[in-house]
């Protein structure tokens, strides 16, 4: 039995051949699973057709072409959406899970945002990823950035673009869990920021009710001005929210001050006791911490009309690679 | 005190009147009210603000602009981004409440969903709107079409535009609830249909925890290929799904026969005891309705290029008003 996230991933190559007319190439699955959110490349894609061929799911057909059979498409029909509903929220856990970044060391893996640009844009895009990532809208100082033809964990970045990789707000989650905190992240919104403070959210979704990253719902309905923040100290940034049992704050702050030691300091509410927190509903009996998102620089890069493509929880990434800009 | 709706409208004007810098006219503050999807008129808007103004929150400023008041500050820092975060939900039960549509005598107002868009694309537009709800991929084939200058509900049409209104499928609830029917709409999704016919949901958005619309979600993000289903019987379209009390059942269909007799047959799945009902989750005690939504008309508009803004959820109208196109 494939793990869960494989299995999500082997529904999903079952979907794309079940909507697609006849056969499909192991690339052009690859971009679409990439369109989807799941960070999968080329290679890793002809080894999950392997693996749908051997259960006899899928076929080959022509020349490197894959199409489904009946028993795949009745395989895919007992697939429930719930596997998806559950996507965003499952997805988190299973990156808290990954995580293995160390604050008090600064090693280990943490969890990243990956965003694909076109290579002419890069000059411009980095100027401004480093504004917004020095002025505290993301979650770290720390980038990577690679060129066309370079890999980035199994993905080879396509001819004329560049793929910048950003911590993920969940690296803060998943140092909570591994330190024996239960977290539960609630909330994906937009921040209003006034006077480069966070004033209060004016939009929310529940990780928990949504098959499509808040995030990129932000993102494609334009509702976010971080170059505005910029020039003026007020405008609207991507941010969440997740609670710890109250019982939990002390050793959390201790924490969070490790985090800030190792350059990752996106929190901007961290355990008050105020209810509800910056308009947010928080539970009884727990208390919030809200962050910026590390989609933010990349938020930036598409009001600017910058071609971005952005994957939000892309994958786990050893902490050094991650680099501030000069 | 104003109601839960007014209330709500009057919040949003303060934020309005927050973010921006300097004053703002009744105009500018009536079209961001349409942006945010409140179908307010200048007239309605220029009322709201005199609600304002006698409570201390707006002040006049300039010829005929408002501003904030320090007061109107305070009060917006206790409004809860959840009266939003319950907004989508909250306000599909507000107007459950006042459906008045009665399927038997096919009198009474219906919930409608509005449309804009530029005159010059009207003719093209009606053609394709035709098609849509012919096919049966809305939740009636009855519409209003509004002419600039000419009045729909509070609201003038802009010069140079048109306003269409079609049936919402929150009309369904409204009258399952009026005959006593306790109904939750649980979900706003993507359907994927395969030759003509639904076949399972792709994506799925809980109403309970969004406060943005699920389905400006999805055209937002063009997910929809509602002109592909015309064409070839395949595609995705946008769709919701309810639950009633399995012991409703036999009360529920025979409502849903005289919905059909109305021209009201958006329908797709009718308390089926199958769970999960195509792919979605359906609470134990409980049977789903599925039905296409009132916005794939204005999708398939969309996903055309023509400039559209879609106001779900936009108004009661006297059922009357809606007709058959010739």
């Amino acid at each position: 039995m494939p793990d869960a996230e494989t299995q999500r991933k082997l529904i999903e190559i079952l979907r794309i051949l079940s909507e697609s007319n006849g056969e499909v190439g192991a690339r052009k699955i690859a971009e679409e699973l990439n369109r989807r959110g799941y960070n999968l490349g080329e290679r890793a894609t002809r080894y999950h057709l392997r693996m749908l061929d051997e259960r006899g799911f899928t076929k080959k057909h022509g020349y490197l072409g894959r199409v489904i059979t009946p028993l795949g498409e009745e395989e895919l029909k007992h697939a429930l959406v719930t596997d998806r509903l559950g996507f965003i929220s499952t997805r988190i856990e299973d990156y808290e899970f990954r995580t293995t970044f160390d604050p008090s060391a600064n090693t280990g893996d943490a969890v990243v945002n990956i965003c694909y640009i076109n290579k002419a844009d890069c000059d411009k895009a980095l100027e401004v990823l480093k504004q917004v990532v020095e002025a505290g809208y993301a979650i770290s100082p720390r980038l990577k950035v690679v060129d066309e033809g370079q890999e980035i964990l199994e993905n080879d970045v396509p001819e004329g673009q560049v793929a910048i990789a950003t911590f993920c707000s969940i690296t803060i989650d998943g140092v909570l869990l591994k330190r024996g905190i239960p977290v539960s992240l609630k909330y994906g919104g937009i921040i209003r920021v006034r006077d480069n403070k966070a004033e209060r959210f004016t939009d929310i979704i529940d990780y928990r009710g949504t098959s499509i990253n808040p995030m990129n719902v932000f993102v494609s309905r334009k509702m976010t001005s971080v170059l505005k923040v910029l020039e003026t100290g007020s405008g609207n940034a991507l941010a969440n929210v997740r609670e710890i049992p109250i019982n939990a704050r002390e050793k959390a702050l201790g924490i969070i001050e490790e985090l800030r030691g190792a350059e990752v300091y996106g929190i901007f509410s961290a355990c008050e006791s105020v209810r509800p927190l910056l308009g947010v509903p928080v539970e009884p009996g727990t208390c919030g911490i809200a962050s910026y998102s590390g989609i933010n620089p990349f938020a930036a890069l598409a009001e600017m009309g910058i071609k971005t493509r952005i994957i939000p929880l892309a994958a786990v990434m050893n902490s050094k690679e991650l680099k501030r800009l000069d």
